[in-house]
């Protein structure tokens, strides 16, 4: 539990606020259902074309997580980029948002699903909008990026989610890529060559 | 031509600003060899994925391009998005350049190539890095945008390159959409949804 | 006036396509109280911070409108890029969409108004929720992205909108920067230097 | 130490995925010297303006620790982004390459050397181009993004080094905001409104 003469000292270096911020991911981490996460893969494989959205850091966490869909040989698009078209029916959204309660990202949960497509969210909350509207909703416990005094997390707003969505989303990307069998060589091909 | 008595009179409301502007456009239209744009019809049909490529105010219109394109039901990819695969053999690099030497543009020209991908450049100069890069060159005799003291155009830095390079492009876009003999509510099909 | 058998010819060739939309900017032109356009300098002028919003094809032509800006030396920020903090009392958001409609920027501009910030809105219709928003709003009388059988723009969608908001902005900042006097080449000193 | 049967039977679930991640990053911080990021912290408050650059999934980490920097009250500036102006002399450039030999950032960081400004590398490797430039050079010893077949991580490419910037980057936060002794409600004013 994290108190005042706690902050006092863990937060006196650097070294000190990494080493509260994995042990926060460690506890973190031991309370999430990652069961759930089955069915993230099952929505995967079904997908026709999966799209991401996310809002501000999550939004760029969203990002790397597309980037390794990618790598993985997943069609992939991230919502507000140039080539993204329409969502339509046997498509895919995963949409991230700590709160759940993001406007544009609830919004486009619901055209998604009207669309036809399947939603996956991922936030703090299983009572927000967000988690109400998706077929399968993956609960990370971390604060919400308004819940300034809490006893999960010393750090600012929502880091420890943005950091804990990220290394999740490798977690899966992980065994996405031991299962396919396929050489870290042969994803390399993939990899953007002209920036 | 322009000489500093009539920029006082041009200059004195926006309005004679944007008829300047536009009287730029007539006069450099005028002096592009359009029939070159046959050769980008065709490679747009050849290729099997279509990148594009552009810096600064010319990335935003390279970035519009884009966006019609995926409209009109070719896959494209610009480069620096996330979901931008490595480019190979069989694709085509579309990359725009005012001057035709901006160095992260000429590199990945040289990337392409070198991965047995064709090249059209769009820039202000044939004998420029890019343009020699390129199988195919379309040149837009616009001002670069560090000639500041030039006839051809009163704006600053490269405005008149950036906007002809829109307008080129529609009117590519227009000749494209209406041999394919589609109607707008098809190609609307395709808009981004969820924004 | 555009029917089909002017279609017809006019669509058979690129050259054609640009000769018809230069066409289509003429008529718009002349259309478009430019007057108007003197609030716009004015608040500018007066804004604290001036951000920028717009979406798809009208969202890059926005950029490239921020980017001189910039030049030009005014602080800008491009709502949902990484540096672009909280609007408040005193700064400016410079709003378009074709239609005046869009979700997003419609929610943006009352979230600028409550936050006792200015809002300027550019689009093709007086009446629509943006325009009604903002405190001057820029009617440019295009036809509308889903009007698709008008006589205004054979163009697909919002193209007609897009070029001319490109144009009319780009005339504005001619006049600002001559109206500075100040030369190409202190302005080149704030181009990005880094891409 | 990383071996073929151990890969079995760490790879078989997502949740001994994330068990090796979670230890990958215990193991690497304990290899990294913390206290060069005094220089970080020094090299910050010196700066007039701080500028970050990063590409790939590496550049969605900088921007996300841009956007801490931002809520914290810094003035930054991501290269690429529309409204970033020329890196000059008082100005400090952060930049992250898990390589160190990114050509784009490499060049970069020479540009801002050039103009008088300072340079911050982040990366795997103190041989490298990106760490010889830079005044001070922070290494994370985790593998790079090519070194396939490595005992330092099980994961894909760069993630790692990602991640681990991600957090490191995010206890340097931590320590700047303690420090400041701001409230998160104060900071919080700070939070793009508009999106």
């Amino acid at each position: 539990m994290w108190n005042e003469s706690e902050m006092t000292t863990e937060n006196s270096t650097i070294s000190n606020a990494i080493t509260r911020i994995l042990s926060e991911h460690e506890q973190l981490f031991s309370r999430i259902q990652l069961e759930n996460l089955d069915d993230v893969v099952q929505s995967l494989h079904d997908a026709n074309r999966i799209f991401l959205i996310g809002a501000g850091r999550t939004g760029f966490m969203i990002k790397a997580a597309a980037m390794r869909l990618m790598h993985l040989g997943y069609t992939v698009y991230v919502v507000g980029e140039t080539n993204t078209p329409a969502i339509s029916n046997g498509d895919l959204l995963l949409a991230a948002s700590g709160s759940g309660t993001t406007g544009s990202i609830v919004k486009a949960a619901e055209t998604a699903r009207k669309s036809g497509a399947a939603v996956i969210s991922f936030s703090t909350n299983q009572d927000a909008p967000l988690a109400q509207l998706a077929q399968h909703s993956v609960i990370i416990p971390a604060a919400g990026k308004q819940e300034f005094h809490t006893s999960i997390s010393a750090q600012y707003a929502g880091s420890l989610f943005e950091q804990s969505f990220l290394i999740l989303f490798d977690g899966l990307v992980h065994f996405l890529w031991k299962k396919s069998k396929t050489s870290p060589e042969e994803l390399w091909t993939r990899h953007a060559n002209m920036e």
